[in-house]
């Protein structure tokens, strides 16, 4: 059982064998342009994705559908999210974003207006500064608490779903609250939502996600065939990503500040986060020009594949220099950390100028 | 255990001894002008009532919540609930009517317009007849499915409600669907939300039931006391009917045509039932004449005792000329009968003004 709620390394080999995800590999030919979380392997798997290629090629409707947690800071894994959102944006998909507060509720307890504060102040500003374009009528962001249409769906859905199911998907046992019963159907919601007749009816949708989201994304599956008579829904497609390696070897994790670079940190913290993070560098120089260094287990080498490189060649070259001994950790860390530091520059500006309009976002008052 | 959705007949003192309900009849004499559901023992049992009857004496604001299930057509042991009302809506109180449209889907699979269509031309439009005044403000009614309100306060005080207790309550096993889980907590929470502070803060409230009821109460009760911090709820009260018995000798039952006299039946037909329904007759008039009948065990005399009759003196009179033997069935059911007549003849009538405003009630188009 994978547990969407904890925070496990993944074996991502597994996942592909035992949960019949695909491997994304096989059909990234087919993608026009794919981003480079695509090309380089990030996004390792899919359920379903061939109907999202197809949508793309013919230029037909797609959605896709992404939350975000309000709570703990935004850090550099969750980047990955909103390159994707981008990227999709381009492709001129609906972007749907629930802004998970009544799961933040049921997990942590924390009440609506501090999760609402909380996804304006830190998330949706980050997103914006990072690129996403809300002024666009493509992207629908929503507080899950706040909109009802999906919350009726979640009911009406939830006449086909049993206590069973619920117990052997997310090991719920007796002293589970209520409240967590309820949230995993909003997300089925909020995922299939999208196709009722007001937005336009039945059509593919994709749902990025880490490999610890399976679960709901299964259920989600599963109920959209059991709707299928009523609803018509198109099951929704998924692809699952890698999760970045946290600086101290685990995962990256807001709870865990030391093993994470945040969007907001100062970007000369986030330089000396570099300068010490953990590398795949040999015990000594001279060693390391012998056998050269071991950029399959280097956090700095991650962090230039999953967000700071964004020519392959350039990477390539990277990977080569420290697998033959030519590139030592330091001049690397130094590159790696002057890059961070310009991203996190060029962000802390945008930021600024986001801050207002991320207000407006969710108000409603921004202008299309 | 009770089980709220089984039709059983109840043992109703040992509700009395096992559940911790008290005996009405130990604070009636506290209780100004009591209807005759309260003065003849209909209404047997309460739990905190006293609270009532102090907001009443002391003219005080309290609240009556009372929920309809717009499924099966309205009949005559529905009426008690009515007359509760009427007479609360003379004492001053606020009246709440959810009208559960979220419970027959989950029951029942009935979508909310169907509900909405049934409540309204079923339960509202007889409501309005047997004489409750929705022109007044003290009266808010309103589809379970609509109003956000509810449903939200029924996700925060899930988070306090765990899976045990749902299934130590309602017998909810592993085939139950989901939709089975949230309706209590809906039902919870049209009990609690008029102590919100939007609508006047925590105060007294009462909902009169059935003893098949007892679990919701009992639940919100415990949940009450739970988020007494945070909400400052004053723990509900509630009231026990008996139930009438059915023509045949069993419940009662929309769904058994037989038991039931129908508000909507024609006068004529409802006659022809009251003609045919199980009496406490002896086997021969002679030995009725000798022994008296048995009007406890009589179905005519239950309605004649539940509805037909008003006066208490006048009803005692039958009671006695029945058992002394000198009022035999023949005679009382032609009595019963005409007055069950003139009864429908008057709902009848009336009912034909209620239809136009039963459909404004919910629309809100009702002038107060």
């Amino acid at each position: 059982m994978i547990d969407p709620w904890s925070s496990a390394l993944i074996n991502y080999e597994k996942l592909i064998e035992q949960f019949g995800i695909k491997p994304f590999g096989d059909l990234i030919t087919d993608i026009e342009n794919p981003p480079m979380l695509m090309r380089r392997g990030i996004i390792f798997g899919h359920r379903d994705y061939g109907k999202i290629v197809k949508a793309m090629r013919e230029e037909k409707e797609f959605t896709v559908v992404s939350g975000m947690m309000p709570s703990g800071k935004m850090h550099i894994g969750h980047k990955m999210i909103v390159d994707q959102l981008i990227w999709y944006q381009k492709k001129s998909a609906d972007i749907y974003i629930p802004i998970a507060d009544m799961e933040s509720y049921s997990a942590r307890g924390v009440d609506f207006e501090t999760s609402r504060k909380f996804a304006i102040s830190e998330y949706i500003t980050n997103y914006i500064a990072l690129g996403l374009d809300f002024r666009r009528k493509n992207v629908k962001i929503y507080l899950q608490s706040e909109n009802k249409t999906v919350s009726d769906l979640a009911y009406l859905l939830s006449r086909k779903v049993n206590l069973s199911e619920m117990k052997a998907i997310y090991g719920f046992s007796g002293n589970t609250n209520l409240a967590h019963f309820f949230v995993p159907m909003i997300q089925v919601a909020d995922i299939l939502h999208p196709q009722l007749e007001e937005f336009g009816g039945p059509k593919p949708s994709i749902v990025p996600v880490g490999p610890d989201q399976d679960p709901h994304i299964r259920l989600t599956r599963d109920i959209a065939e059991r709707f299928k008579t009523s609803f018509k829904f198109i099951t929704p497609s998924s692809t699952y990503h890698r999760f970045i390696t946290g600086l101290t070897g685990g995962k990256m994790s807001s709870s865990k500040p030391k093993t994470a670079i945040f969007l907001s940190d100062s970007p000369e913290e986030a330089q000396k986060k570099v300068m010490s993070a953990k590398t795949g560098g040999r015990e000594s120089l001279d060693v390391q020009s012998r056998l050269g260094g071991v950029p399959d287990d280097c956090i700095v080498y991650e962090l230039l594949l999953y967000h700071l490189v964004e020519s392959d060649d350039e990477l390539a070259k990277i990977y080569h220099d420290c697998k033959s001994g030519t590139l030592m950790c330091g001049e690397c860390k130094n590159k790696a950390s002057r890059m961070m530091k310009k991203f996190l520059d060029h962000i802390s500006d945008k930021r600024e100028d986001a801050k207002e309009m991320a207000e407006e976002v969710l108000s409603g008052d921004l202008k299309c």
